[in-house]
């Protein structure tokens, strides 16, 4: 493994790999990044259709990106370009502003990809790829399995040949069912086909292939061919039958050439209206990416940037708006198929380019027959993998919080479309935290008999004393629970009568805010009054640092303790030595 | 102390305290009902112009609230009627609505009190108290300092005879300093005199009186009265020398009765519009409210119940939309004088509403001569002692996360008026916390020598071992924080040839949502691929009682430790001996 992995990634990693790129290496890309380009046309094409754009367009994301990427990148085997849920948000943000298949469609779809990517650009210049961490889990998992529902249902329309006008999931699929009847046969045959065919590819075609004698190697990029052969096959039946006569929908003309040099719309309004969903893409798209990259980065022992990463991301994607392109990102599949073929540099990345770069100059006449069914057919079998049932079990069992938010995402995105759901997922679950540091878990601790050590009254057998109070706050003090402490201290100190001292053990507490400095402040105020002292124990370091030079500690009776025995050795003696009994408070 | 005090409060606390009203009580009250009643005779009518109402509306504000609160209140000392704050509130939200001194307005501001009320009804049944909370102290502190700043330079416009059409705090200041040319010379006159004669009262006018001869007792009601002095005294100089016939505006006509029986409007649309700043008025009156009620109750060892709060704030918003009222709380100078006066239960409150019903009947002729000017010199210096500067320097000192806050609230409420600045400084305010619980504190720690106990390796001397990393983690571990924790230990790892253990300190670690479940099995996965185990100890009761049962822990190859001294024993048995020198790793 090179050095450089292990330190610090240089200003241009290409730095970094391009100067001890040797023969072997070469190889190991090159084949990767034939099967990447084989599994890469099918997808482009379906996805910049899913986007509402034109097919050529999915193949101008794929090659200035990962151009690009391969020079600011910081990870080795990310493969850069149209994803399906990213795309599923452009077709979402643009919808408004124009009609699926025009020329302001597309031209909405640079200026996307271009705010998208000045975006991305500005939040890795500023260090803010920490903002990404704020989408939990579960909201990402809720959402990407809303995502691959609707993007399913959405493509089983086109693999019905059924025309169906919905706003959200339910009356897509109400719609889907109602048409039932109305299914053009041919198209679902051939669309149905498809997806059975390559559901079966995904396992059973590499073990034909190899029993039919051929190499492993070959046999694997025969294997991911299978989408490419599904298309190869459903164009030529389209041709010999001339089923396009008979109702079925090609693909048609796509223009053959370089990408074309674009230039975003600069229109104020329209960045305006566009600034949201950019933001929605850029977050989604960068989260995606970063997940894959580190995942792939860890199995080598090497390391991604994540700040790094948006610049990356962020010059991929003002590329894509410059050469015709729509929003890209890393994506899950292609990625993993990038590293399990042997990728070891960002160079398969610009092999990748080049094949993709020659698809557009040679192939786009091959692709006129090819059924609009057969694209759909990729993309349903592609977002399914998506769907993880199993984490709602797992999120279930583990934690109801965070099911909830799982689940809140889910049904949001499904009825209120992606935006909106991503958007209430996050806040969801942000709430839900902070819903739960305001109520801290407040321990009443008792001393062990014969340890120093202390544990809640309520699952041990502990000596306590009428006299002192041991509370165990298992949470920093902010302002949402500041009050919480604050009433405990009230109630329990209301039904105890003999009470003279009371200990916070502070052992959990990372943080005291100026609120809680406050109420601090009001307790020590309040038990003075009724003649009882406060004490802490177990300060941090950081929180005493803080504490030292305010009022509050200058001006309280009681003391603070290293350790908690220490406060009960002095305050309660008898109780340190054992001698009292475990007399549990009333 | 009566008992129930210290144990629940009854459904209505009216039983509680009502069953032991002697003679001394009774004689208590009343003395504390006549020194508010004199009080709130002139603040009444001063907040009602404050709130852009006719000044008759404030006593009848001060009426049925006062009665409905000693029925439903827990605090027994807390004065409600109209505020400062909630009045200045209540003009920004009616002032889109209609003009004021229209009758409309009258009809808007009664729609306030009601949805407020409502609001607070059912906030309290729903028991959603705890909600207040999120108000932290900064953004109550900045809010309240900007509002008092607000209000006053508005009644300084009152003050000076000037018309300035402001629509924030700078425009207005800046169309107060163009206009003090124009100033009207006699209006500012008896309005600065007003202002200056009731500073001078609150601190001289007892020690003056109590040197005439005059009883403690007298002297203080007496000394309380320096607004209705001052009232008295402009509005007999205004009719002596006929002084409106100068341009000195002054009260008028003024309806002399009962409070009228009313009826919020029902319009879904201005309920609609209504709603937001309802809320915010709710909130802010809840917040106030409860924290005087709860400092007056401590001191007499007393308790208050948030949520039966609320039901009370909002049966009194309730009462004052029915009977012509605008939304009202409890204030906080008026509680602390009824405290001091020696109110002993809500009776007191009875009273003083009998009081206001006598001068709502009796009184009313006697404003006619009041001028303007007066009633908003009663309201500057009541704000005014609202703003507490040294707030700031505490909590700049203290913290500076807070002190944003702070500054956010008060410059955005300045700028962009009351309802948008209480907002960004509470989102604000949450924002900071959840950045700061997103960069959670972790510390690599080392034995101290000859103890078993853990410290800070950057802080002690400690001893540690090339084969062994010891992390504390801070802060509990969710979301937002799961990557900051995997990509500290990968680096730690990468920095590490010979490391074969990292353990987990997880004294601080009160919680681990799904997130950071999924990150740590990622953790534990990537080192296991570099040959390196991962170990946790001092997991806390509630934490390790949901790892149980989860795949993680099942899988997990590393081991729990019950105590972090444990583990070093067992996984670095010479360290744990004291005889590895303290290397620190590299």
């Amino acid at each position: 493994m090179p050095a450089q992995s292990r330190t610090a990634v240089p200003f241009l990693p290409i730095l970094a790999w391009g100067r001890s790129y040797d023969r072997a290496t070469l190889s190991s890309d090159l084949v990767a990044a034939l099967i990447v380009t084989i599994m890469l046309i099918p997808q482009s094409l379906a996805y910049a259709s899913l986007a509402g754009l034109p097919p050529e367009v999915g193949l101008y994301a794929s090659i200035a990106p990962l151009l690009l990427y391969a020079v600011f990148g910081t990870s080795r085997v990310l493969a850069v370009g149209p994803v399906a849920v990213v795309s599923l948000m452009t077709a979402t943000a643009i919808g408004e502003h124009a009609a699926a298949g025009s020329p302001e469609y597309w031209a909405v779809a640079i200026t996307l990809a271009f705010i998208s990517g000045a975006m991305l650009l500005l939040m890795g210049l500023l260090r803010l790829g920490f903002l990404a961490s704020f989408l939990s889990h579960p909201v990402i998992s809720g959402f990407i399995t809303a995502s691959a529902v609707l993007i399913a249902a959405g493509q089983l329309k086109v693999i019905l040949g059924l025309k169906v006008d919905a706003h959200n999931a339910l009356e897509l699929i109400w719609g889907l069912l109602q048409g039932l009847g109305r299914t053009h046969l041919i198209t679902a045959l051939l669309g149905l086909g498809t997806v059975g065919f390559l559901f079966w590819a995904r396992r059973g075609l590499k073990p034909l292939l190899l029993s039919l004698g051929m190499g492993a190697r070959l046999a694997d990029v025969a294997a991911r061919a299978g989408p490419v052969a599904g298309i190869a096959l459903t164009a030529w039946l389209t041709w010999f039958f001339q089923l396009h006569e008979q109702g079925v929908k090609i693909v048609g003309v796509v223009p053959q050439g370089l990408p074309p040099l674009t230039w975003p719309s600069f229109d104020l309004s329209l960045w305006k209206e566009l600034a949201v969903p950019a933001l929605l893409i850029s977050v989604v798209g960068f989260v995606e990416s970063v997940s894959v990259g580190q995942t792939l980065a860890a199995k080598r022992r090497q390391r991604i940037e994540p700040d790094r990463e948006l610049v990356a991301l962020g010059a991929s994607n003002l590329g894509a708006a410059l050469t015709g392109g729509f929003p890209v990102t890393g994506g899950f599949a292609r990625s993993v198929v990038n590293f399990d073929a042997g990728a070891q540099t960002p160079a398969a990345g610009v092999f990748t380019a080049i094949g993709i770069l020659l698809a557009a100059l040679l192939l786009t006449p091959a692709l006129y027959f090819v059924p609009q069914a057969t694209l759909a057919a990729t993309i349903v079998v592609a977002v399914l993998s998506l769907v993880d049932l199993g984490m709602f079990k797992r999120t279930w069992v583990y934690s109801k919080a965070d099911f909830a938010a799982v689940m809140a995402t889910l049904v949001f995105t499904l009825t209120m479309g992606v935006e909106s759901g991503l958007v209430a997922g996050v806040l969801l679950s942000l709430a839900l935290f902070l819903f739960k540091t305001s109520r801290p878990h407040i321990a009443e601790v008792g001393l062990v008999p014969g340890t120093e050590h202390f544990r809640n009254v309520l699952r041990h057998q502990v000596l306590v004393s009428p006299k002192l109070l041991s509370l165990r706050v298992d949470e920093s003090l902010y302002f949402a629970n500041a009050r919480a402490l604050e009433d405990r201290i009230n109630e329990a100190v209301a039904d105890r009568p003999q009470l003279q001292h009371v200990v916070l053990q502070c052992s959990a507490i990372n943080d005291i805010d100026a609120s809680a400095l406050e109420s601090l402040e009001s307790i020590d105020h309040r038990l003075r009054q009724a003649g009882i002292a406060l004490h802490f124990s177990e300060v941090k370091g950081p929180v005493m640092d803080r504490l030292r030079g305010t009022e509050f500690l200058a001006q309280l009776r009681g003391k603070v303790f290293l350790s908690h025995f220490q406060a009960i050795a002095e305050l309660a003696p008898d109780l340190s030595r054992g001698a009292a009994q475990s007399a549990r408070a009333v």
